[in-house]
């Protein structure tokens, strides 16, 4: 399959016209766009434009709210619920985090409880709108089960992705975005399609057992067992749980239940360096931290150690002079 | 070797004598022996009252103030800085949750940066104390350099823990606390004493190769590679850098360097669910989220599917029953 290259522009453009075909308002669909590609641009493709023709059809089918109403209620000084109206989770993200980046700005610090979201991208993209601000953030979103609980033979988390983005001064941000299990499914399916057996901490088969073959992989494993399994029931019961909405395999499906709007909850959180040091000093030993990591000793088959995000923003600087790569049917499905 | 049984009341007594013995004022002593026995009953020895000898030698050696005088300043309606005048790091954290955990119930939510501290002892001791008061608590603390950044040959960050605390209703609490490397340096200590192999993602060899003989283990591994590592950094941003501390290599060892300040920074964070959702409706969704959990068909090998600090919590209930068992080499200690 021959892939195609294109200008970053160009794909947002072609995005914003299959959302607003599908009726999302102007407005949204440009955020959305600017949040798929920021995902290709920095080689996440799993979460970039190919979720297009997924969105197309949940708008389509009534679940998720083309023109929706925000409202936030603060509840404290540094606190607040914000309902997004089951609107798409990219705009109600971003939203939410100019608010919790305001709030911290304020008041030092921000959090928020999210509701009536849905499926938000790449959690990267809000840690890292606050680390331009000079704000610490973090968010964290549950999704549905497909992640067996340490110990257990059938699912009941999500992929439970958390995120941090840290700003540095001369530095780009230090930018974590993780799932909590141990990869994606994406990775199985890449597996499959090379015919390639995979380790065999990656998934099990439909009876709970650890396979190393692709085909075989019902449900995801944890990373690190017990730890990545605690961290997903962290993530939803910030997301779900303390939310107030749904949790474990209550959660509407992604790809199922077309017509039913997913309700999903995510949690946010902002800090301002300036409430626990001098917010000069914070970025230069950002800094210093990062030169340090630098100039690690590499182990064997490494070139260089990289901080959290760095390989993922040197993929976008490359994709950024010589564009973006979709593959063809990604391509097809944009410009028809 | 003999193991001892012993109850916890004269177990701590034991522990305070030795550390008032080496001029630590009484009320922190008792406090530094209640974190201490918490680990021991909770099967986490390698935090329990082991560690006693060491704090000793930092008290009689100078690098621990006997008799502290903590500081708080407020920076903002939920944010602190907390100067723990190098004084023991349990009592340090202790007073500093209670603050955070009163803040949150005036205003929401509590962050507080720690200064000026030392070993802290179990980070779950200080989640349960939140999560006890039907507060949600988050703790991390960095620690001296063991631990290789993914794609490194040489140690950067600390095992950097991190630890979280939810309140449930009829259940106990969900109490999260994982170090970031994949083990703890003590269980490569074990496997050299058992002359066992070890599996090749627990550490690293002086030249920064992952090995299997746990001889040659200079370094460890973080957890799930690039995962456990971004998490380590993220603890050390969060209790170094943001609270102006020292942060990887330049904080002072634990083992050695006995006559100097360890000068540690933590850093916690409390949340009243009462911001974001009704507090009954949290507690039962708890209670059901671990009762769901516990209906999760159990994987080959495993019997139940537990929540996170279960496995603890069972181990607890029977050591309260038939005593806390410690190895004859510590009671002869205690008892000298």
């Amino acid at each position: 399959m021959t892939d195609v290259q294109m200008s970053p522009q160009n794909l947002k453009k072609l995005v914003i016209e299959k959302l607003t075909d599908a009726s999302l308002v102007q407005e949204h669909a440009e955020v959305v766009a600017d949040v798929l590609v920021h995902a290709d641009l920095r080689g996440v493709s799993s979460h970039g434009v190919l979720r297009t023709e997924h969105y197309v059809r949940r708008l389509k089918e009534g679940s998720i709210n083309p023109n929706p109403l925000f409202s936030m209620k603060e509840t404290g000084p540094c606190s607040a619920t914000f309902d997004g109206d089951d609107g798409m989770g990219h705009v109600v993200m971003k939203e939410a985090m100019d608010q919790a980046i305001d709030m911290a700005r304020k008041n030092g610090i921000g959090t928020i409880g999210i509701v009536n979201s849905s499926h938000c991208g790449a959690l990267s993209y809000f840690v890292q709108q606050a680390a331009e601000e000079n704000i610490v953030g973090m968010a964290v979103t549950h999704t549905d089960n497909i992640v067996v609980p340490f110990g257990g033979a059938k699912p009941y988390f999500g992929t439970n992705p958390i995120a941090y983005g840290f700003p540095a001064r001369n530095h780009k941000p230090v930018v974590l975005d993780m799932a909590t299990s141990h990869v994606a499914f994406g990775k199985v399916l890449h597996a499959r399609e090379a015919g390639k057996d995979i380790p065999n901490n990656w998934g099990v088969d439909a009876s709970g057992q650890a396979t190393t073959n692709p085909h075989d992989v019902s449900y995801l494993l944890p990373f690190a067992g017990p730890k990545g399994y605690g961290l997903g029931m962290v993530v939803d019961i910030l997301s779900g749980v303390l939310t107030g909405s749904s949790f474990g395999p209550n959660i509407t499906k992604m790809y199922g239940d077309y017509d039913k709007k997913r309700k999903l909850g995510h949690f946010i959180m902002t800090i301002n360096p300036a409430m626990f040091t001098n917010v000069d000093d914070f970025l230069d030993s950002m800094d210093q931290m990062i030169d340090d990591i630098h100039q690690v000793e590499p182990a064997k088959g490494f070139e260089k150690v990289l901080v959290p995000g760095e390989p993922e923003q040197l993929k976008e600087e490359q994709a950024l002079r010589e564009g973006v790569t979709i593959t063809k049917t990604i391509n097809d499905y944009l410009m028809q």
